[in-house]
């Protein structure tokens, strides 16, 4: 009988899994030196707290099950509403600002694509308990942070951001009225998706002219640099009512990233939720989806039955930035972790003296391999170790002697050292 | 709404989350220097999969559901069976001995209980391709090495050694048939869990009288340390049929481990599955559940599609390991990363240059943090970094100066340091 991985999943052998590590610990490690600390929850939780950020429509899209006390239960296919929860249930007990990260596994399920599995890693950041646009721009960093972690640069990353808010004024400015104002938004976010011709007469029926289509359009379609507010202003008419953008851009800016960042007034990030900034990370030759997509949610601890409490943060998968770093050459070829020595032994005698020296060196934090098979031919053990890929390669002496001869494989050097020193060489 | 985590699942805040970090970066850390390479599958499988190795009655201890292609699917109970469909899968391009480890999460239906939950982690350990004694004496090295690193010592743990042909042939000798074999490894599993009559009883079934009873129940009781197989011997007349179990003494000692183990006759792990050396790791006052489990299981390979395949392996849950390690308070108090720097800023003028500073501290790998708190008062920002509990706090100074003034908060000690000399110290 023969079985393979479910659709959609993925088998980690080492060389796979290495890469995994790779970027999990990319994660981990810019996350603690921004300040975040881990956190992480169950991999199901109950179907109802899925609902209650996304509604019944949710349902469809994940594996849910039933346990045997008639539960109604879900693998989860996001961590925010599990962070909500955690966040609500001890609202009071945590110190603010709240800074979490976490590298959970997620299941959707949807048909499998290029970008998309049915079970991915994502990174999650969150910062709760600041409304300050600073909070917004340290998110926006630390996504920058990472990339530039990882070997990608501002020609071929960047951050597309928007404004709830100011995309409301916006469009009220071109004539939207408030009650259109959420099929405005749907519209935003479907212009990829339709013809143009369909575009026009979709904006149409918000109540805009075909001057007012032909600018809300453009001002779609347009990107601002960080520090041209002033482009943004002209070209929307919105004058002073740019709220937090205005103190977002000095942030940006402060923080050293303004040539990652780009301001898009297209980026919507679905209908509800996001409260202010959105903003997501994309490769610019647009030939994958994005990279990460992120933003304010200022009611969702409240929606959670915890206190007001403003919000930011961002999700990163692990499948669309693996791509994007093979595609770019930036993922290291072989990641996997080398023997620092291999131990051998060319005779029974120092055979009998190999299993202490290797649990000698392990316990002292050394990885050592040796061989299995029975073999006691010197030229033979010495191929194996070459192709092990250790530093160096040990050859326990047959008497008694407090010396080993250690030989380093890649410049053939070898030379007597003590066996209570070996450790200490090995892992100079 | 006020929602909660399923029952039997926990909730990671930062310092459990911290805690579950000691424990992983510890199986991963003794893993790697022992010559093991970690892998991972899929969090869901077929769940045929688990069929194949444990029967229908597996069925009920599964969370499982179908997926719109009507596909029978189950969260992973544990990681053996996709280990076997990944080795069988590519058995013939794998170098031989496969040395791999995984640390996933598992998930079971049952009743939560102190030390088993419905969601845990464990780790794997699986040595392929070699049936040699030195592979299982290697594998109960590394659950030794993990014991060991983690503080805990040879007078708290106990690796519970036995041996599946071992006992066929004391069983034997005791006089019962190959026929009743099956049953009286299972009377032998049950034993802690019957009366004493009920287990005389029993024991004549299969065709003992009542001195071969006495001697059978004696020997599953008694426990044999490593080095003398000569006790052994004369409790159970077994004479030289000791087969493997004579070259795994040598083999253990050998290791240097010979005081952390011992031989059990009564450890089973079940009916099916594992062939030869079978033990677990014990806490020695019997208070919990066994640490970890393992043993050979040369068939399974096989039975999943692959080539004759001998193996050897162990899984160790973190929940009893956590337990244990509370109870002997070996777990270190507090594991959570600290900020290397707190950065601060007495006025506007240096507000405006504090974030450029933390981004390029960041960027060089120092965990630097900052207030979000709109204060310029010092003494409350000095406040705050103490009680962020950073090594050190940088006061930025106003002026356009390429100096900061670093303060080591444990100390108090203040010096003026050159902003380009920052990182360097700060890592210092």
């Amino acid at each position: 009988m023969k079985f393979q991985a479910p659709r959609g999943t993925r088998d980690f052998y080492p060389k796979q899994m290495a890469w995994r590590n790779h970027l999990i610990d990319a994660w981990r490690r810019v996350s603690i030196r921004n300040g975040f600390e881990q956190v992480d929850g169950p991999i199901f939780e109950s179907l109802d707290l899925y609902k209650v950020k996304s509604g019944e429509g949710i349902v469809g899209e994940l594996f849910h099950f039933e346990d045997r006390g008639e539960r109604q239960l879900a693998i989860r296919p996001e961590f925010t509403p599990t962070l909500a929860r955690m966040v609500a249930a001890q609202a009071s007990s945590l110190p603010k600002p709240i800074k979490w990260f976490c590298t959970p596994n997620l299941c959707r399920a949807e048909r499998p694509q290029r970008g998309r599995l049915r079970e991915f890693f994502q990174w999650n950041i969150d910062l709760l308990g600041s409304d300050s646009p600073v909070a917004d721009a340290e998110c926006i960093f630390v996504a920058v942070d990472l990339m530039r972690d990882l070997g990608l640069d501002s020609q071929t990353i960047k951050v597309r951001i928007s404004h709830r808010e100011t995309v409301r004024h916006i469009l009220s400015k071109f004539g939207v009225a408030d009650d259109m104002m959420l099929r405005a938004f749907e519209l935003l976010d479907r212009r990829d998706k339709i013809e143009p011709e369909r575009f026009v007469e979709l904006a149409a029926e918000l109540g805009l002219d075909p001057n007012q289509v032909e600018r809300f359009d453009q001002a779609c379609r347009y990107k601002y640099p960080i520090g041209r507010l002033d482009q943004l202003r002209e070209h929307t008419g919105i004058g002073d009512q740019l709220g937090d953008l205005e103190s977002l851009d000095a942030h940006l800016t402060d923080f050293g990233i303004a040539d990652w960042c780009e301001y898009d007034l297209g980026i919507v990030r679905g209908l509800a939720y996001y409260t202010g900034t959105v903003f997501e990370v994309h490769e610019v030759s647009g030939a994958e989806r994005a990279l990460a997509g992120g933003g304010r949610y200022d009611r969702l601890i409240k929606l959670f039955g915890g206190p007001d409490t403003p919000a930011v943060g961002f999700g990163m998968g692990d499948t669309v930035l693996s791509n994007v770093l093979v595609d770019r050459g930036a993922l290291p070829e072989d990641t996997l972790p080398k023997p620092d020595v291999f131990v051998l032994a060319g005779g029974d005698d120092a055979a009998r003296r190999l299993p202490s020296i290797v649990a000698d060196l392990r316990q002292r934090g050394v990885h050592a391999r040796f061989s299995y098979r029975p073999t006691r031919n010197l030229g033979k053990l010495l191929k194996e170790a070459a192709a092990s890929q250790a530093r160096y390669a040990a050859i326990i002496n047959g008497d008694t002697s407090n010396t080993v001869a250690l030989k380093d494989l890649a410049s053939g050097e070898q030379a007597d050292v003590p066996i209570d020193e070996l450790s200490s060489r090995v892992l100079q």
